[in-house]
């Protein structure tokens, strides 16, 4: 799956991935009228409402990404009907040929780690037959378990031909307080680093592995040190325009052969509509916006990657 | 609700949970063959079988114990028609006035973690409407990615008085990898069991914070540090029974009062007619047997806790 990845990078030209993480707020207001007035005010109209918006931007955007990246919990906090959007998500994005990177961030002891690997990567057996519950492409991972809660996460990937971004430096504000902590010289997130490099030898695709990591636009100084902890390593990298990062902090996350990296932007995208740059597209052509941004988004990492040639 | 949990425990006299994790081979086969014929080999049937197993034990059991814990990853397995059988769960258990932990090791960046929040131990608003979408009375927390993956849950437990066990020292083997580096002379679990401690002294029941922690069995050195490092947090110990750890490994997780823990046990009940000791009741009666193995597990750590006054 990594080597689709990154040959749907170099026939886009975009290292991108569009975080379809919707909230209902982000959703325009017609798209929520229609959905309650078939489903009423419920979950199943909210599951309606957030699927419809997914859907449009799907539709805009399909030919121009390599990559989406929906985060569970948006779907979660609606329970079950949130999931069943989820499920028909991850189905479309397929349909469509996009690859699907799960962000569930998941990640416990080894056999329930191995539930969750099931689950997001690989298939259930039940009786004769074997079933793909959400079937994802990549999932988000989170290394505070050790190696033995992503063991059985790369062993469902090799099986299954899928793969894995573990959280090594996350994007938010107060990341630092457990993962900056210095342990013989060096940060915590330099060791986990170090670790996801190790188990990704042995886990290679043809040109990077296919076990990877999350490093923070966010932290462009700590992304240009893990770019060389993990030469190997694809990088999914959170953070970019609502969270503050930007196309030139973003060069040293990749490698020189303009690859390793692919950069998130969620809000940015889905809800461009309302920033005031998209705002002369109005919200009944929100799909269109989310178009604009993602070519304005291409565009500046393409250039922040050329000025730094 | 940690003032429910510890009211509980009191009148049980038994400071245990029951992790209802179904993997499908401890579900007996006339259950599952039953399952199967009106559903199918498909996740349907395998989320109706488990589904039955976990009433039959809750049914079993219900009046011995506190609370249960379902692992969301068995479940999810399963995909869609697992999560569906997660709900009835959770659903049923509150029935039978249980407390429910959803041991769901969620964590995220600030708005994820909200949204996760909401669906777990909270209500989302649809238009004028709120629902819950899974309703658990407690969840699990990953701390990784520090404070601001947390807070968004403290927040919503304060708003719907509900509660967190926070992972700090986990049960698996390699558990020590990352949360075993030293830190300024301090291992990273000492450190994120300080900030457990911190969070939850201003989230207060009557006497424990309703921000606990999560710490293995499996160390018992590092409970017992961990219990003077965060002495109003209630503790979940998981790792008892099949993971390894006994009665007597467990009396420092407790306070003088002797409370402060609850012990976690999944497999040990769920699957007990499996074991040998249990072996008399046979497959057909695999409730009775979980019902036998409560009763030893509670037997088990109160003759360690007398033991050790």
């Amino acid at each position: 799956m990594i080597n689709k990845l990154i040959e749907k990078i170099k026939k886009t030209h975009a290292p991108i991935v569009v975080g379809l993480d919707p909230m209902l707020n982000y959703v325009p207001e017609y798209i929520q009228k229609k959905a309650f007035a078939e489903y009423g005010e419920t979950l199943e109209g909210a599951a309606e409402a957030i699927w419809q918006f997914n859907k449009a931007i799907v539709d805009a955007t399909y030919d121009l990404i390599p990559a989406v990246k929906p985060q569970v919990a948006m779907y979660e906090q609606f329970g079950l009907e949130g999931m069943k959007a989820f499920k028909k998500t991850v189905d479309y994005c397929h349909e469509k040929d996009l690859v699907v990177i799960g962000d569930v961030k998941r990640g416990d002891i080894g056999s329930t780690s191995e539930a969750y690997a099931v689950g997001h990567l690989g298939k259930v057996q039940v009786g004769n037959n074997s079933f793909s519950g959400f079937d994802e492409d990549f999932a988000t991972v989170n290394p505070y378990l050790g190696s033995d809660g992503i063991k059985p996460f790369i062993k469902v990937c090799k099986e299954e031909n899928k793969g894995l971004f573990i959280l090594v430096k996350t994007s938010n504000p107060s990341s630092g307080e457990f993962q900056d902590r210095m342990i013989d010289g060096r940060p915590l997130y330099e060791w986990v680093g170090e670790r996801v490099s190790e188990w990704g030898k042995e886990h290679m695709g043809d040109s990077y592995s296919y076990i990877g990591a999350v490093v923070g636009a966010t932290y462009p100084e700590q992304g240009k040190v893990l770019r060389k902890v993990m030469p190997k390593t694809f990088i999914l990298v959170p953070g970019y325009g609502a969270q503050g990062g930007r196309g030139k902090d973003l060069v040293h996350f990749f490698n020189e052969d303009g690859l390793g990296a692919i950069i998130n932007s969620s809000r940015g995208i889905i809800a461009a509509y309302k920033q005031e740059a998209y705002s002369g597209f109005g919200a009944e052509n929100f799909a269109d916006a989310s178009r604009q941004a993602v070519l304005d988004m291409v565009a500046d990492i393409d250039g922040a990657l050329t000025a730094a040639k």
